[in-house]
């Protein structure tokens, strides 16, 4: 306690003293006189200390969370965060998804890596993108539409491109009506509008884990306590699921049942059927994250809950980001009809519509068929990546480090033995040229664990087997080094 | 409360009891069993009546004024909602702004009105648009940037567009650092992203009153305590605002320097200068909601609260949907420092990124200068109609109905006789062919009242003289019919 003991705040020099002792103990964390994982003084404690409000300190904790230099355990406290998981997520969240994962350019702009393998984007690298077809369809459309393309557009989306999306659906035999389909300027929007009109201060939600980080800080930010259910090789963990859902009274469910991100595990059938009757019998929604089912690769294992959702229970969500562009922000939702109005109002209230430019665009995108061609292309070039790193990893990685063949999309989940940190392991490949996506990423508390994602999106069909021989001879590297000295680290244990 | 006892709820058919209990109470809503401004039951009353938990009735609650059906006031309960404000309210949020307001297209689609005189938007119709300009910026970028333009882009925006910015800003007097500037989908999506960042639970906002009815629907998605303070033809009540900080401590106080919406009016020097040092005094910070500022008039009183701000106390938003198209989904902030890291990762949350080719394009539109020339021309073609509107309503107006004339920007406020209601103005008025916005809308809690305004962002030069004498028939008409028989509605009292 002898830190907190120092903080000396000054009532007059006109910050905000939640600020101030934000500082301070933002300080003392980096400095490292507060180790990680230690616990942050109760509140009442260190607001008497220090002769403060109870408000200030919480108001304090508060903002180191969100600044990520801390993490809530519902029950025990707040606990300093391990700083490299900071320091990755940093480069994450402050200097986008993408200079680590999505984005190489912006990686390149840091000067870090000017050849980097790049297993962390799951988007497709602009070479693929469809720019030429794209640009003539946006030029249809400012020749059709004039003006017309850029005055306020309906809160719900335009409406023929609804109608569009009603039809490239029944190809997925997924029945829906016109207008329980919400347009929203991606993903990401899609989720942090549902948790804006389904979840409010200190209600429960469901997510499987790990599961993807973006979801995790939109359920935060409404200040949701997420509990956390572990995935496996077949889905969900159904009996851990409903062990839960017995005690708690979750607002939904957050899933994405096929080629799942980190993990790349699909839901057997079984387990497709069994969350859905258990979403009914508990009276819960499912949120469905459907960024790759179109990718349908070997088998027709990859169909959606939506497809069989007869109880009007599944929040579809579509993201066109991972097969098509990122930079579209475009994508859509199935609503069902109980929440349609208030999801409606989330969206007017976070950015009143989409741009009508690309919803016109994308629509005859859809319309003329120009789509198919591409998730074709998209298909075949993807499946030939997921073989040939099957085949590389198979060859290569060192025989303690386990992962599972994923049955479509583009993740592997790879775990090094017990104890090992893919913090460090990161540290180490991105000095060397390779990045990933550390596995403390993909958790609510964040904390440095023994997995990491592999991603195929940005690695040529060549490049594959050089790439994965340099990172397994790396991993060799580290797993050596580190057997002499290591602190053994926790094995990850789900929160809650 | 007999129409209470009544309701009963089924605990086995599936449904969230909560929604049950939504659905009854609505009912008792729109047949008229409830009537409007009465009062609901207090939670644990209800609850106890109906065997449900207290749970229960809060959600229902809660679900009924984000439906808009009831509105809370603070210390005293929940009320049903006027139902002409919450059709009216339900063309705006449901069917979009555009409807009644910013899209006289989305108004033509309902049927209802062919020639409609739209006095209700704020947006520049379609054939004011730079369309072909901007046709040709899309397209050098697509051939410049290919594939790059679809990228994910950094969170905060694409840096040469904030180069370009930071020069703009230099022409309004407003010193900003490249690294301040935030790019957002919209100013709609900037005050979101403030209130996620900055408003928790409970928290107190101060906004001018009348305000910008987005802006309530923001704070209010975060059910924060909303504090109106009057606005007068100099600029927010200084008196009122300065009491109200001595017994509140709000996160920010929102506000309209400048050609304020919906009232049309300017802050006078020394409001501006106040403001500022109140804020410094008790210590918080003031979001200037910008959207007409660029469009000068006569005078040099139109300059922002930014350029004036020596302590980085200003949250300034610049929306270029007012001058420009509201189409774009463009605009912008300048955030001081304190906040920044929190507003970037809310943003982050909110929709990652804004698009790519929008920022692209817009760099170059702003950069090459043709941004000047369109501001011109807005500048000339509003400056003749705020003029000739102005003439017109000095001529037609019956003499009891009251107003003043705006320094600039595009909004006139009209004020009926005491005990007249706008909403029902609005109804006489749309079934004859003319639209505005009635004063309920900009009102926390949103009750019907003797207010309207009246937009020239979508009348022509040479049809407002003929179009105003109409209004002001309809006027007539209205008051005179109104005479005998009228229930005289309360004048209208700010919330707290």
């Amino acid at each position: 306690m002898n830190h907190f003991d120092s903080i000396t705040l000054n009532k007059k020099n006109g910050q905000h003293l939640y600020i101030q002792l934000y500082n301070n103990i933002k300080d003392l964390i980096k400095s490292g006189s507060i180790k990680s994982q230690s616990k942050l003084p109760p509140i009442r404690k260190l607001a008497n200390i220090l002769e403060v409000n109870n408000v200030t300190v919480v108001s304090a904790y508060k903002l180191l969370e969100r600044e990520g230099y801390v993490y809530k355990k519902v029950g025990s406290g707040t606990f300093v965060k391990d700083m490299n998981t900071r320091d990755i997520q940093n480069i994450v969240i402050n200097e986008d998804v993408s200079s680590i994962g999505d984005n190489p350019n912006e990686y390149k702009k840091q000067g870090n890596l000017n050849n980097v393998i790049n297993f962390a984007s799951t988007a497709p690298t602009p070479n693929l993108f469809p720019v030429n077809d794209f640009k003539q369809v946006i030029n249809e459309v400012l020749d059709r539409d004039g003006g017309n393309a850029f005055v306020y557009q309906e809160s719900q989306g335009y409406y023929p491109l609804r109608a569009s999306i009603h039809q490239y659906l029944e190809g997925y035999n997924i029945k829906s009506n016109i207008n329980d389909i919400q347009i929203i300027s991606g993903a990401q929007q899609g989720i942090d509008i549902l948790t804006k009109s389904l979840v409010d201060y200190g209600d429960i939600v469901f997510t499987e884990s790990p599961t993807y980080t973006g979801a995790i800080a939109a359920f935060k930010s409404r200040e949701a306590k997420i509990i956390e259910i572990p995935i496996k090789e077949d889905g969900i963990d159904i009996i851990s699921l409903e062990n839960k859902l017995k005690n708690f009274r979750p607002k939904f469910i957050y899933v994405m049942p096929n080629f799942q991100n980190p993990t790349g595990y699909t839901y057997s059938k079984e387990k497709k059927e069994r969350i859905l009757k258990l979403a009914k019998e508990y009276n819960t929604y499912i949120i469905e994250d459907d960024y790759l089912s179109d990718l349908k690769f070997n088998d027709n294992k990859s169909y959606t809950l939506k497809s069989i959702d007869e109880e009007d229970r599944v929040i579809y969500i579509k993201s066109f980001s991972k097969i098509f562009m990122p930079g579209l922000r475009l994508a859509f939702m199935i609503i069902p009809k109980a929440i349609y109005t208030d999801v409606l109002s989330a969206k007017h209230t976070s950015d009143i519509f989409t741009s009508g430019l690309i919803q016109r665009a994308f629509d005859i995108y859809l319309r003329k068929g120009i789509w198919k061609k591409h998730i074709i292309n998209m298909e075949t070039l993807y499946k030939k990546r997921l073989e040939k790193m099957t085949e590389s990893l198979k060859k290569h990685l060192p025989k303690n480090v386990k992962w599972g063949k994923p049955n479509g999309g583009l993740n592997f989940w790879i775990s090094l033995p017990n104890g090992y940190s893919s913090n460090e392991l990161y540290k180490l490949c991105s000095k060397n040229g390779i990045i990933f996506v550390p596995g403390s990423l993909f958790y609510v508390d964040q904390k440095d664990n023994q997995h990491f994602r592999l991603s195929i999106a940005s690695i040529d069909w060549d490049e594959i087997d050089l790439s994965v021989k340099k990172l397994s001879n790396l991993i060799r590297q580290f797993l050596e080094d580190s057997n002499e000295g290591q602190i053994p680290m926790d094995v990850y244990t789900p929160f809650l």
